[in-house]
């Protein structure tokens, strides 16, 4: 699983950071790419990237502001026209089916492709053998979601040299075993699923919000996730702005980290009054709070290995 | 007057080129700026540019594909955050404000001005002591317009030393005669303007295609233009695909100068097949039927000086 930032800033697009957008890569795991959130020009960051729109097999906005819905019909559009012809599903507040319908239809774009609209967001709103998606509205000036992405455990390992030391013998009662059943042997031995298997290892936990003050609901979805993607739209000094206008800082993204025991906090969103010389400070003031953050910027990506655990820049 | 260009590309983005806009400078003649479409990534390509979208006035939409109009709502939501607040007329085929107004409402973006909707395209759409702008459906997959944009003649030149030998005393009756008016003196003797004035030198006229195919109206609309802006979507290889999907080959933009007797013809909306180690025989193709023509490409500028009466690249 790789998270690849597109566009990390707020509001408007600068020369420095697009509007909202990332991919979550998850190629390994399901040969897919999940899309959160689409400000105008993502097809056009793409383009930078090795990410094929037709990959794309669900896309989640966490609310209705331009910064984070303009380029859904540019990019849809563009996916049909480059043979994308798999479905697609949207998840979004109400009102982006109107959008992406309207646009479509004044534009007269036609897809090769059909999309799925979710826009009941609460609780689960995906879950498959995979993967799980929860949902919880957060605190913006109009309804923003977050959304808490959980891997399944993987498939238990089966030890199949000590299956058979233990008599058992090629074929189907392996795969049984495996599944966790136990089995009976022609010799009427017991061989029990727990004896011969080891447990698979638990998935990792993803969780990315949009644009919202500090919450309960932030902190509950972000309850031990590996990733936090956190909005950082103001820092100490403008803390005020932030309440104002629906934002967090980047110390309340930190707090968010801290409370919900979040392994890795990533903050985007950011306000283009910050400067690069700034990001020193600013990334003392959140790692103050919590050691484990980053600052993401456009074409950034990070990668998790389940073996190590943990969220690495690459 | 400058004509630069933001986008000159077919369909989708490419990394060589953006989707549709053009800005119309005429920051000397009235102190603003026309955009003629504006494709998805417009505001972006403005970042790159010294062009305040405050200044725009008009915006002129050719048709309602998305690779024309996908720029429109995230360029008039900035134009406001960066405190733009003089009104804007946005002229294009019935559909544009029902576009313009969906989207901004679903995203819940106001503006801090007044948009002004002219969705009746036929003949003279706007005229003032300045300008004239002009305009006819072209022929394309959907209705698509050309516009004519021509300058007002310039104000006659006041021979100021030859009024004073003619004993014309400074004050009122100098304006007079600028204006076109013959004025009586004191002594009774009659000074005609024509004596003492020069006429005004003619204004430029720059016509602007939508996409379309070879046609009559697109002659019409650059009937002895200084500056014709055609579509070159496909190559004399390709001419069959030029009339299916509703485009023209660069030979029959360069067809339609020719006939239109237009002095500087300047094709855009390339398709991404065309190779930069193309161009050097796209440009010949354009050539042997119109000497004075060029292949714009994203940022490139060209300026009309009045007394030189001819297109520069700058
Ligand atoms: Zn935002
Ligand atoms: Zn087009």
């Amino acid at each position: 699983m790789q998270i690849l930032f597109l566009g990390t800033g707020a509001g408007m697009p600068s020369k420095q950071r697009n509007t909202s957008a990332l991919a979550l890569k998850l190629l390994e795991e399901r040969g897919a790419v999940w899309l959160f959130d689409c400000g105008e020009a993502t097809q056009h960051q793409i383009l930078h990237t090795t990410l094929k729109p037709r990959k794309i097999e669900k896309i989640f906005i966490t609310h209705l502001h331009g910064d984070h819905i303009y380029g859904l019909p540019g990019l849809l559009g563009s996916r049909s026209f480059q043979g994308g012809d798999e479905p697609v599903e949207i998840y979004g507040p109400p009102g982006i089916k109107e959008f992406v319908e309207s646009v479509l239809r004044i534009s007269r774009t036609h897809l090769n492709y059909t999309i799925h609209f979710i826009e009941e967001l609460e609780g689960v709103i995906f879950e498959d053998d995979l993967m799980k998606v929860t949902t919880a509205k957060l605190d913006h000036v109009i309804p923003s979601y977050g959304f808490r992405i959980e891997q399944k455990p993987l498939p238990p390992k089966l030890l199949i040299d000590r299956a058979r030391d233990l008599g058992v013998p090629k074929g189907p009662l392996l795969a049984k075993l495996k599944s966790g059943k136990d089995v009976t042997l022609d010799d009427g031995s017991i061989i029990r699923s727990k004896d011969v298997t080891e447990p698979g290892q638990p998935g990792f936990v993803v969780t990315i919000l949009g644009d919202t003050r500090f919450c309960r609901s932030a902190v509950d979805l972000g309850q031990h996730a590996d990733v936090l993607v956190h909005e950082g739209t103001f820092d100490s000094s403008t803390e005020k702005l932030a309440g104002e206008y629906g934002h967090s800082t980047i110390k309340e993204a930190a707090e968010t980290a801290k409370q919900a025991n979040a392994n890795t906090l990533i903050v985007n969103h950011m306000s283009s009054r910050f400067l690069p010389e700034d990001e020193k400070q600013l990334v003392k003031e959140m790692r103050d709070v919590h050691e484990q953050a980053f600052i993401a910027h456009d074409f950034d990506e990070f990668e998790w290995k389940i073996n190590e655990r943990r969220l690495k820049r690459i």
